[in-house]
C-alpha cells in the first residue's frame, strides 16, 4: 500500500467530461501499475462511461457527487454551498489522506479555492502558487505563480522560487534549475516595488540556482527554467502565450489553405510542421500543480482532452513518490532571509 | 510656417545609426511636402551621411552634439551628465519650442528620463505614458503603458485611457476606438487591487468607449483598440509578445529549412507567407509615442532600419497636424472623475 499512489479525478470537470477525462486517466492505469484511481462524478453519466472500458476493477474504485461546480460560479461560495459537488468531495478525501492528489478540470477559481479552504496549506507555506509548464524552445518552463495570489508579497515570491526549483528538479528532472525573476529589464536597478525588494532575498536564499532577472522576451527561448512572478503577471505571460501562439498558427494555416498553391506547399511540409508544432503543445505536459498544499492538487485545462488528462495523472505519480511535500516542508522551513 | 511641421531625428541612437535613420528620415520628407528635418548627431558621422543623398535642402538643418548616450548608461545621470548628446540636445529643442517632435532610437531610459525630465508633462497629466502600436489579427492596438511608471495609480491608468483613445482615434484613423483595461479574468471582480479599483473610474469617465476587462489572450486577436495597463504588465505584453512571435517563427523557418521536401514546400508558400507576415511587421506602424509631454516624442526600437524611422516620422506629422496636444489637453482637465 506504501508505494500505492492513490489520485482522485473530478470526473465531472471541463468541456470534455466526462468522457475524455475517464478515457486519459484509463490510459495513466494502464501506464503506471502503481496507481489506483477515484472516480469523482455523477453515478449515472460516471458508470455510463466506465462501461465503455475494459481495466483492473481493483485499481479502480467511484465515488459518486451529484452537485457540480459551474464555471461561472463564484468559487468559495460554490466551495462552500456545494458540498457534494466533485470537487469539494475530492478535496475532502485529500484532506484526510483517502487520495495522495486530486486532478480536475473544472473551475479554475473552484479548484484554488478549495486547495487553500478544504485540503490547506503545508506549515510555513504563505501561498500555495499555481504553476504551469509552459513549452519552449528548449523545452519546458515552469511558471510560477499563475494563480489567485494577486498583490503578493516579496517573501512569498521567495517560497514560489523554492517550490518551483524542487518541482523542476524531482518532477521534470531539470538537474540544476535556472531560477529568474520576471522584470522589465536585465538590470536590477528597474523593476517595481515589489520585484526590487524581492531581487535581494532571491540571491541570499539557499538551495536555488538563481540566475536573475528575466525579460518576458527570453520566456519563449527557454532562458529559465523557474520563471517566478506574481500571479497578475503571471496569469499574463500564461494568456498572451497562448493567445499569441494560437492567432499566428491560425493565421499560417489561413495562409497554407489560401491558394492551390499554398495547398500544394503545405502538402509538402506538413510532416515536419505537424513535428515542430507539437513541441509547443503544452497537453503533453500535464497540468499545472497547486503546490505547497498537504496534498497535491493539479488543475488540467478546460479544453483538456485525454492525453493532457493522463499526463496530469502519471504527474502525480511521480509527484508523491519523489516525496514532494516532505521536500518542500523540509525547503521552506530551512528558514527564509528575511 | 505655421502649417509646417518641424521634426528633430536623432541621428545618433539606435543599432544601425546614423545610416538608416538618416535614409528613413529622408525617405519621409519627401513623402510629406509640410515636413522639415533637424539631424542632431556628431558631424562627422552626419555629414558623411547627408552627403549620399539629393534632398530638398532649404528642409533639412543639422545640428552638432558631439556627445552620445549609451544603452547601459544610468538614465537620469545621462540626461543630466552628457547636456551635448543628441538626447538632450533634441529635448531641450522641443522644450524651447525649436522644434515640434522628436525621434529616437536610442536609450529607451534616456527618452523617457529626458522627456520628463527636460519636455516636461502638460499641465494635468500626472505621468507621460509610452504607448507602441502593437500590430493584431484585426490590425493594430495600442498598448498603454509600456514606459517606465511602475507602480501606477489608478488615475494614471484613467489618464492613460483617454490620451491613448485620443491617439488612436485622430493619428490611426480609428472611428469610435475600444478603450480596455488588462485583467486575469472578463469578470470585474477579479483582479489586483490596481484593476478593482480602476474599473469603476473607467466607467464613469465620459469621451471614452470603455468595453470592460480583457484578458492577455485575447489581445493578439484584436480584442481592443486601446490596451490600458500599468507599465510593468505593459513590458511584458509588448515583450512577450515579440518574443513568442520571433520564436515561433523562428521554428517554422527552421522547420521550412530542414529537408528537400520542406525546402519545395517553401518555394510554393512563400510569397503567400511572407504577405501575412508582413501584417505583423511592427516597423510598418512607426514608433511609440510618449504621451501628455509638450512636445511629441517618438521612441522606436533600437534595432529600426529606415522603413519604421520613415513611418515615426510621418507619425509625427499627423501628430502636429491634428492639434493632439490642444485635444489631450483639453480632455485631460474636463475631469476625471475622483
Amino acid at each position: 500500500m506504501s508505494t500505492n499512489v492513490r489520485v482522485a479525478v473530478d470526473a465531472m470537470g471541463g468541456d470534455y467530461a466526462p468522457g475524455e477525462i475517464i478515457k486519459g486517466a484509463l490510459q495513466a492505469l494502464e501506464a503506471e501499475q502503481s496507481l489506483t484511481l477515484i472516480f469523482i462524478g455523477r453515478q449515472k453519466p460516471l458508470e455510463n462511461e466506465l462501461k465503455k472500458y475494459q481495466y483492473d476493477a481493483s485499481r479502480v474504485q467511484t465515488v459518486f457527487a451529484e452537485e457540480v461546480i459551474g464555471m461561472s460560479e463564484p468559487p468559495v461560495a460554490a466551495i462552500r454551498k456545494k458540498k457534494n459537488s466533485s470537487i469539494v468531495v475530492g478535496m475532502n478525501m485529500l484532506k484526510r489522506g483517502e487520495a495522495d492528489a486530486f486532478v480536475s478540470a473544472g473551475s479554475t477559481g473552484a479548484v484554488l479555492a478549495g486547495g487553500q479552504l478544504i485540503v490547506g496549506r503545508l506549515k510555513g507555506v504563505e501561498r500555495p502558487p499555481l504553476a504551469p509548464l509552459i513549452p519552449t524552445a528548449k523545452g519546458v518552463s515552469l511558471l510560477i505563480d499563475c494563480g489567485a495570489n494577486v498583490d503578493a508579497r516579496p517573501s512569498h515570491l521567495v517560497q514560489f522560487a523554492k517550490m518551483g526549483s524542487i518541482y523542476m528538479k524531482h518532477v521534470v528532472g531539470v538537474k540544476k534549475p535556472r531560477v529568474a525573476i520576471v522584470n522589465i529589464g536585465a538590470e536590477e536597478e528597474k523593476g517595481n516595488a515589489l520585484v526590487k525588494e524581492t531581487i535581494p532575498l532571491l540571491k541570499a536564499c539557499t538551495g536555488i540556482h538563481f540566475t536573475g532577472c528575466i525579460e518576458a522576451r527570453d520566456i519563449p527561448y527557454g532562458a529559465a527554467d523557474v520563471i517566478v512572478c506574481e500571479a497578475f503577471v503571471g496569469n499574463v505571460i500564461l494568456k498572451l502565450f497562448e493567445g499569441t501562439s494560437s492567432m499566428l498558427l491560425r493565421e499560417v494555416k489561413k495562409t497554407l489553405m489560401s491558394s492551390l498553391r499554398t495547398k500544394a506547399g503545405a502538402l509538402l511540409i506538413k510532416p515536419a510542421l505537424k513535428k515542430t508544432l507539437k513541441n509547443f503543445d503544452s497537453s503533453q505536459y500535464g497540468g499545472a500543480p497547486m503546490l505547497g498544499l498537504k496534498g497535491l492538487v493539479v488543475k488540467v485545462h478546460g479544453s483538456s482532452k485525454a492525453l493532457e488528462v493522463k499526463h496530469s495523472v502519471i504527474q502525480c505519480v511521480h509527484f508523491s513518490k519523489q516525496k514532494m511535500n516532505e521536500k518542500i516542508s523540509s525547503q521552506i522551513s530551512a528558514g527564509t532571509p528575511e
